[in-house]
């Protein structure tokens, strides 16, 4: 069978981080890459890489994943999303995909991105949410949290909220929006929805930011501390990375091209 | 330590389904009720017996699922709750415990029951539901699903809708309402719900209405069968019985006792 010419294939991916040792694959257990990988390789015969645009972290999800890959199986575009679905594990799922410039890469095209961290605040634990929401006991000010949200917003060297191990040059990106939202969760509690979205992120950057604005909202740290964090550029400056569980990558944005309808 | 004396005590319990036999002890797997018996036994060093207010299938989900127990233990009625949380695997958590009158049964007291039916309807499967919601690939017709709905409010003799293995003397129930809403799921679907709210359930009986309405709903089977299947009394009449995955159940209702503030 004559091989066809090299097509690059988008996939929108949602995934439950719970049972993965992340996006990428790792020595110590089943990545969301490789599940992706070895399905695509059963589907088209070819030895794939899947080019990601957010390498999430170990139980981290995913609404809104993009990756990307060159192919010349004969599958045709769309066809990839419901082929690669009965094959893949039910924690993995593939809504959409459709042939791209084959300039474009889901992981250096990207322009921006959002994120949502989901707190659950309640009398007690929520089972439904015990890997999809960080569970908080206390009540959260909400208006201290968008207060100090508030100072995040624009370009700023984010050096003080990023993990040790990122391997970024710098850490100087545009946090766009932030917002902060309550909704009655029954039979009991609350969820506080705090949604980021900036031209890019550093590796555990929403889970710092989603740690020290909690912090603010339980009174554990001031509005004003979040300027001073910021110019201190130290990542001991900022309050603790908040579980992974509670974050889902929501959406990718690329310059002329949507990924959802 | 002399034993105080009895107290019967009521627990709001939230559960994750997907791990379990269904919430009564089985010789299969493990069950919820034997999980919480095991907790409370830990806790209170005694055997205990819980009685429950809906016996739920494998793979149905709660969220306010209500069951009492006696206890003679010091334990203090509302510290039950963090007690138990402290024990019990994360797929289940305990909102509230109180004490209630002596002869409060949750099984026998409870005057009504709100289950919730969850499909998902999209182009793809949703990863994050798919232990969730029902994932149904064509367009569901809302407007036919709400009018065979209606056939079904009020006390009726609903044999064509309950398991062959149902054990009650007989099937009539009063339906009080039915509610279909349909809500967006990003990136790509819609979620849409029915609600039940009846003053009890027969064996299966959510789930086999909720597989004829989705058979409605696809055109399968029109408005007007649904008094011909009430009045021919054969589960044959009916449409399939829906995944247990979709259904959770939401509320239990007491004369003069709130279950949720």
């Amino acid at each position: 069978m004559d091989a066809l010419p090299p097509r690059n294939i988008r996939l929108i991916i949602e995934y439950d981080g719970t049972p993965y040792v992340g996006w990428q694959t790792q020595e110590n257990g089943p990545s969301i890459q490789a599940a992706l990988e070895e399905a695509l390789t059963d589907l088209t015969g070819e030895e794939l890489v899947l080019h990601v645009a957010g390498r999430t972290d170990a139980g981290v999800h995913a609404l809104g994943q993009v990756a990307s890959f060159i192919t010349r199986s004969r599958v045709p575009s769309t066809k990839f999303a419901p082929a690669l679905n009965s094959l893949l594990p039910f924690e993995i799922s593939v809504h959409r995909s459709d042939e791209v410039p084959a300039d474009f890469d889901a992981r250096h095209s990207a322009r921006g991105k959002r994120y949502r961290y989901r707190v659950y605040l309640g009398p007690q634990p929520a089972a439904l949410d015990a890997t999809r929401a960080w569970y908080v006991k206390r009540p959260l000010d909400l208006e201290a949290m968008r207060a100090a949200a508030s100072h995040l917003i624009g370009e700023h060297d984010f050096e003080s909220f990023r993990s040790a191990q990122c391997d970024a040059a710098h850490a100087r990106r545009n946090m766009v929006a932030i917002t902060i939202d309550a909704a009655p969760r029954p039979p009991f509690g609350t969820y506080v929805d705090i949604v980021f979205q900036a031209n890019a992120f550093c590796r555990h950057m929403c889970r710092i930011l989603a740690g020290t604005l909690v912090e603010v909202g339980l009174a554990r740290r001031t509005v004003a501390s979040i300027d001073e964090t910021l110019a201190g550029r130290s990542r001991a400056l900022a309050g603790i990375t908040a579980p992974a569980h509670g974050l889902t990558l929501l959406e990718v944005f690329y310059p002329g091209l949507t990924t959802v309808p």
